[in-house]
């Protein structure tokens, strides 16, 4: 059982950081970067959230030090986004879903992996919220945009509150199976 | 004596959170935030600074995920500047008083606790320096403004000059009491 | 000879930091900002690729609070910046020019100092260009200008192809030694 949540929840960890690399490639794209500077863009914002998450825990080398399989996956979508991005026709509204799609997966992610740590229910709700923000501050601050996040705050609001739901369940229910928790977190 | 010197950085630092919030709160009506912006602004204001001084020494988790009183204090004074600061007559001013207090009382607490942690006396002073001045350099970042601190020099003198002074007086005359130092740092 | 290829990799830390700072006080002419905010930049552009390695890796306290040295170099690198910045005739162009150096200088260092830390080969190239890179890309940011290395790719391109060939030498070739692996990376 616990295997098979730790099995689901590295791919929501997989699929965070594809969605927030892409986001990452869209605001490239409104950028007119060159092919590098899409990677960048998206290694910064795929891998943002959780690098900041690990350095406030503590937990170093980072996460991607040890996953050439993730740096792999952000250069591949950076790329992917250099030959595709101008074939979307709007691509604002397309960062706008990447981004809650990222969030709502890393908000867990983030919460959970702070729970792993040690860190206390409260504490958790708020490394998932940061694991969930920060990439997509970082792509912004970088690329010189107002992070989105400060312009349509219900993200930072649905982010907080999907990982104070995870967290609850996790923790208040443990009669609950964990995967019936995380299904509902 | 020590105790009493403790209650009173604690009080310090309480201090210096609470002002460089309301510095981001300040920041984010300029700004025209939301409610949410604002928390977040006041968030990483106020304990951007301190986070930074954390990292580079490794004193990890950092501070602010063991003390759920600060973040309530960031958030309650982020929403508090969400009703009032429209009601200040000069938000600059106020901002550039909030930024001169805060940073004050960081350079002498950032500083404390670099000496604390084992840092040699120049590299307090740096450390104190930089837990003064890295939370505006995060809010101004963040909220795509260039910097209070590069644009108000006199800022980053005042913090360093009142690190060096603390670490002198804290190191230079051991025959005084610590409270002393402290009153003169 | 170990000796020595670490006697060279000191001297090279140190020109990288130097040119980096210089780079900085060149977008601190820029701004116009005044002697502070010139050794400000200067630190944050020379300090901060390897700060953000030695975060990433967890190697704290950083570098720089154990080299009082490093830190006298960088302020009066920023100071004869402010003094001597406006005698150069194209300060964009010796901006280009600080930074490819500096990027060379730092993805060699950056490579062998994560390679000694016991990093991947892969992630030693990887912490290689992240050290070349975080320099300009925190002084662009605190600066408030769209980061250089997205503007002009092929330095990102050419710092991440410098640490490669120096990690592959360094690894692949055992049976030369390391001063020759050295020069060629």
């Amino acid at each position: 059982m616990g295997a098979a949540l730790d099995r689901l929840l590295g791919w929501l960890d997989l699929g965070g950081i594809a969605v927030f690399a892409a986001s990452g490639a869209l605001v490239a794209s409104r950028k007119r970067l060159d092919p590098v500077g899409f990677v960048l863009v998206a290694a910064i914002t795929g891998f943002g959230g959780g690098t900041v998450r690990d350095l406030l825990l503590g937990r170093t080398p980072v996460f991607w030090l040890a996953a050439p399989e993730l740096v792999g996956l952000c250069a591949a979508v950076g790329l992917a986004g250099y030959f595709a991005a101008h074939l979307i026709e709007s691509r604002f509204r397309a960062l706008l879903w990447a981004d809650a799609a990222g969030l709502a997966l890393y908000a867990v992610v983030g919460a959970e992996i702070a729970l792993a740590a040690g860190a206390d229910p409260w504490a958790a709700v708020l490394l998932g919220t940061v694991t969930a923000t920060f990439g997509g501050i970082l792509r912004d601050v970088v690329c010189q945009e107002l992070p989105l996040i400060l312009r349509r705050e219900i993200y930072a609001t649905a982010a907080a509150a999907g990982a104070a739901g995870f967290v609850a369940l996790r923790l208040g229910l443990p009669a609950l199976p964990r995967e019936a928790a995380f299904a509902a977190g």
